[in-house]
């Protein structure tokens, strides 16, 4: 077994949901896409099914199709994407609800699958998915008349509470709102953390589940084992690795460990990233290759059979910083040849 | 169908393994690790093996097991990483054929399974994989007693032909195995191109075979074509993305395209790259989504229902470099979203 092992806390995960759900107004959902945000859909889903959440959140129809096999016919399956040229077979046969972007979202989905649910998805201000306020204004009397199941938008600064598009967002979706007798969801992790005026009838919690910021209070959910394929002895002025990118400044004893960026380990991380082993802290030395990491180890008194990149000593926030990037991206590369285990 | 399409062009991919044939001298195997550079092993290995690869290379045993059921019993299958604590099986049961790292590996190799086909990786200086030269002395009389399938090494710099590491490495290769009567690799795609002083009995083509560089006569083999989720006006000073990343500096239209982070395409290409349609570049904005990215499409004059990424008009390399990376990064990193259509 030379394959790093990825370890899921499914209690973890659940725990998450609970605490967030606590701090929730209205209902609280679950957002799974990208395959659980990397640590499997099915899985991931089942366990905040059996925690309480009723209505989940996908990116796009595929998607929402597995998990619709994975959970069962009860709950709510959501699509950000909305309704695709090509999404009609799989929206009608898994019934998934798409989020409408678009007035021809709007008419694609009414004629195909007439009188098939629906929620709407209204731009803010973050112009990226939704509905602008004039698109809107001139479909909401008709969009209204087709009872939609939902109507929502998405924060862009939620990771930063103090930022005034927060509030430039809340007002533009309360304007936009108010009144109308459609639940509403503009929250999602950082949403819920801002308070009460944010949540609304629906919260829609994602990388919060995961363990990743900016939810500071989160259980960490993965653990990631790194088998040691080897160990050398390097002199004083020996190279290692691709372009002899790091040099010995003294006798070294250096780990080659079998995961790389093919496992979703970004090359980026080999800028300074460590390992937390025993107390010490192991840099990662030279460039990330494709199926190996290189590790000065120099300062373990003991030989280790493999080094943990990912677990109590290190968060995907902490990794993810070394690289220039976010947990969340951490997550979600979360590569193919890991042996996954999930703790339930 | 709201993902995007990664299409494989198998034979390109043939292609580019018959000429880096036809430059090698001796055998020419393939590299097939990380699923095949992330297009999928088992394609990728019929159709090498169709063209005449007889030999194949993988990162673990994992991967040998899955090649195997894939190519059926007569190709070789060797693996980088040796033989593992517990790989035993599986080398056993797929006729896996270990490149031995370590005196560690090669102790665990012939009391687990003795007269089991291996080979012997040494180190000729990248201090990553292999046996040092002290520990090739210690232990190659008993090694070789034991009738070695391979010796090979790998180069660090072989990207740059005239960095003298490559030298350095080919010599000290030469000293370790001079006189040998066991067959020599020590060339990747790099060794190839740098003439037949590096290319002994073996040679084992990886990134070239995938169209990448540093083979720059290699014919591209993939293209990723995104689909347009919808497009929106956006005017002078307003913003687009999280973070508000981007700020419109002319009346812009902004697509939102189905694809992000978590299908592989790293964050690091929000810093600049572009995509091509109807021979216009148009600048990717904002920050890369987990699941969406955003693209300035204001100079396109007609709609489009999809943009492509990597194709004609950008390679793995070109994306690689506005994300201060490597192709290879790029095509390992492709997600399991996408639509795979391979073309034979």
């Amino acid at each position: 077994m030379s394959t790093a092992k990825l370890t899921i806390d499914l209690n973890a995960l659940a725990s998450n949901w609970v605490n967030l759900d606590a701090m929730s107004e209205g209902e609280t959902a679950a957002v799974v896409k990208a395959n659980g945000y990397g640590l499997g859909a099915p899985s991931v889903g089942r366990v905040l099914a059996k925690a309480g959440a009723r209505t989940f959140f996908v990116a796009v129809a595929e998607e929402g199709a597995a998990l619709r096999a994975a959970l069962g016919p009860t709950p709510t399956i959501n699509v950000f994407s909305g309704h695709m040229t090509g999404d009609t077979n799989i929206i009608r046969d898994a019934a998934l609800v798409p989020m409408i972007n678009s007035v021809d979202q709007m008419l694609r989905h009414v004629e195909a699958l007439p009188a098939a649910p629906f929620g709407l998805q209204l731009d803010s201000g973050m112009n990226r998915l939704g509905m602008e306020p004039s698109e809107w204004s001139a479909l909401r009397d008709i969009a209204l008349a087709q009872n939609p199941t939902l109507i929502m938008s998405h924060l862009a600064c939620a990771d930063q509470p103090d930022h005034p598009m927060n509030v430039h967002q809340l007002r533009s979706f309360i304007e936009m709102t108010d009144g109308l007798d459609v639940p509403r969801s503009l929250a999602a992790t950082g949403g819920i953390l801002m308070g009460p005026d944010y949540h609304f009838d629906m919260t829609r919690p994602g990388v919060g589940l995961y363990g990743g910021l900016p939810y500071a209070g989160a259980n960490p959910v993965v653990t990631l084992d790194i088998p040691v394929i080897q160990t050398r002895e390097v002199a004083v002025g020996e190279t290692v690795g691709y372009a002899n990118a790091w040099t010995a400044k003294r006798h070294s004893i250096v780990a080659t460990i079998s995961a790389g960026y093919a496992d979703g380990l970004i090359r980026a991380i080999g800028n300074g990233a460590t390992i937390i082993a025993n107390g010490k802290s192991l840099p990662i030395i030279g460039r990330v290759s494709m199926d190996l990491i290189t590790v000065d180890v120099t300062d373990l008194t003991s030989d280790v059979t493999s080094l943990q990149l990912l677990g109590t000593g290190q968060t995907v926030d902490q990794l993810a910083a070394c690289a220039g990037t976010i947990g969340y991206e951490i997550l979600t590369s979360f590569g193919n040849r890991y042996a996954r285990t999930y703790v339930e």
